[in-house]
């Protein structure tokens, strides 16, 4: 399969790496020197305590005679429609558009580029970080959930898998993936928005009674939006599962956490903003949530503050 | 008049001091060193680019065989009970309790000691703060705003203003003063407390949109509280007033910012607490408050985190 992987941090990079293996892929990222050095030198994981050095091909852009398969964008979400026009001339009539971004809505950027029946959203299990250039660590058992909106159908779901799991993935195909989505939104508009806002680790939140229950309120607010859309979640069970991820992480950072406290923009759009705009279109009043992502964008201006004034 | 003032920080030793010129005055502190230093060498005000040694008396408690004629509560709300417990001898059946706190709803605690008729609410437009232990910075120009609660007779807060006001303090009874109280809190509960919450300083509100935002939904809640007990504020104008607090400060740090920098416990229980508080007991809703007193009180709990655990 021609694939272009956008976004060569430590989930891109780690995709892009392993699908190499038996497929033609293309690494694009806006970041020249990390593109010269995967090129002359390749990509180094670091898996399971091995590494391994793959070879895809890296590109700050696609100006594209060549048509891909698919694309799959790994960016963080704010750069989605940037990223998209970078390979813009790559998208052809049967390119398949893939977003296994945090958070979710990803859609509605990937809709502006190819007809909806096109579009695959999805979540990774896998984790990662990247150590240096041109070197990452990649965790998880890689498992890749994927499914097509509104259930239409999407039988290149299942090329998809067969391009995916000679490389290392298991690949899941979903009737109901948006539940999937929401699924893993749940922990990222409760536990991890609230850690950007207290700056704090993933514990705190376990630990401090108000911190907690502020938490429980973001998800009972969050599950009543999912249950608008039928998505049939029991708050009980997603509150159990947020504290749970909370209890066991007592001294991790979440991402959203370390963006601000670098004073870069975050994805809080994507992922409490999903929440609002969802219940604005439902009619539904979500005040902790408005809250949230309000607070998100008030402390990534103090880092501008900090970086430019 | 026999003068009890309770805490010898910036505000209570300024008053303290000043009103130990015609009265007889006793500071009570917790600090037993601070004590000590206003007992052998007095207390040192630097006000209007002068300097000044008053010499209050200093004690971290009074027994009380003489009952106070009044005694000013200056602490921190939340050392409210534990300090008027320090003086309880010394309240008699004619003693009057006057609070100039930070915030609102001190009566609840000072009808804890004395008959309703009996308190003095009020607010000063002095500032100060504490240069090193003794030695006090004293600003503004000495505006007291006094009053009783409910329209009660106050005939005694004409022998207030004559024992004030030859120490340099203007006195201005009010029949509304719930109104003033409220009017000082509505830049307490937006400005101030986003400035806890944001980790920034008092310009900031006015300079990024979306903490200005947020500040105009806590002006309207708080509006919409303080109106619903009848206090007839103007939306407009409320919101102009905050937004020329911040334009006018732009490097300027509340104390509640400060506490929560330090990692201390802050007032935000008699600050935004009190529009909850009062919110509730009027059947109405307050989001933005909760979510700020919750956000406050786990953001204080961090500070616990870092000192203790």
């Amino acid at each position: 399969m021609n694939i272009i992987v956008i976004g060569a941090g430590a989930m891109g990079g780690s995709y892009g790496g392993r699908l190499s293996l038996c497929n033609r892929v293309t690494l694009v990222d806006t970041n020249a020197s990390l593109v010269d050095r995967i090129n002359a030198s390749g990509l180094v994981l670091e898996e399971g305590g091995r590494e391994t050095v793959f070879h895809p091909s890296a590109a700050t852009g696609v100006c594209g005679h060549v048509k891909a398969d698919l694309v799959v964008l790994f960016t963080k979400a704010l750069y989605s429609r940037s990223a998209l026009e970078n390979v813009k001339g790559a998208i052809g009539d049967d390119t398949v558009l893939m977003s296994l971004q945090n958070g979710a809505g990803h859609e509605r950027v990937l809709c502006e580029y190819v007809p909806r029946e096109r579009v695959v959203i999805g979540t990774t299990e896998d984790n990662g970080y990247v150590i240096s250039e041109g070197r990452i660590h990649h965790g998880g058992e890689g498992v890749t959930n994927i499914g097509v909106l509104d259930g239409v159908d999407g039988s290149f779901l299942e090329d998809i898998r067969q391009a995916f799991e000679p490389c290392g993935f298991t690949v899941r195909i979903h009737a109901d993936i948006r539940r999937l989505v929401w699924d893993k939104l749940m922990t990222n508009v409760s536990l991890s928005a609230l850690t950007a806002v207290l700056q704090c680790d993933m514990g705190y939140i376990y630990n401090d009674r108000y911190a907690r229950d502020l938490c429980t309120q973001l998800v009972k607010e969050a599950v009543a939006v999912a249950n608008a859309q039928g998505l049939g979640f029991d708050e009980e069970a997603v509150l159990a599962k947020v504290v749970s991820v909370s209890r066991a992480n007592p001294g991790a950072y979440t991402s959203i956490m370390k963006d601000i406290a670098a004073g870069r923009r975050t994805e809080v759009d994507t992922i409490s903003g999903e929440v609002v705009s969802a219940a604005h279109s439902l009619g539904l009043s979500v005040p902790h949530h408005e809250m949230i992502v309000s607070l998100i964008h008030a402390m990534e201006g103090r880092g501008c503050q900090g970086n430019s004034r």
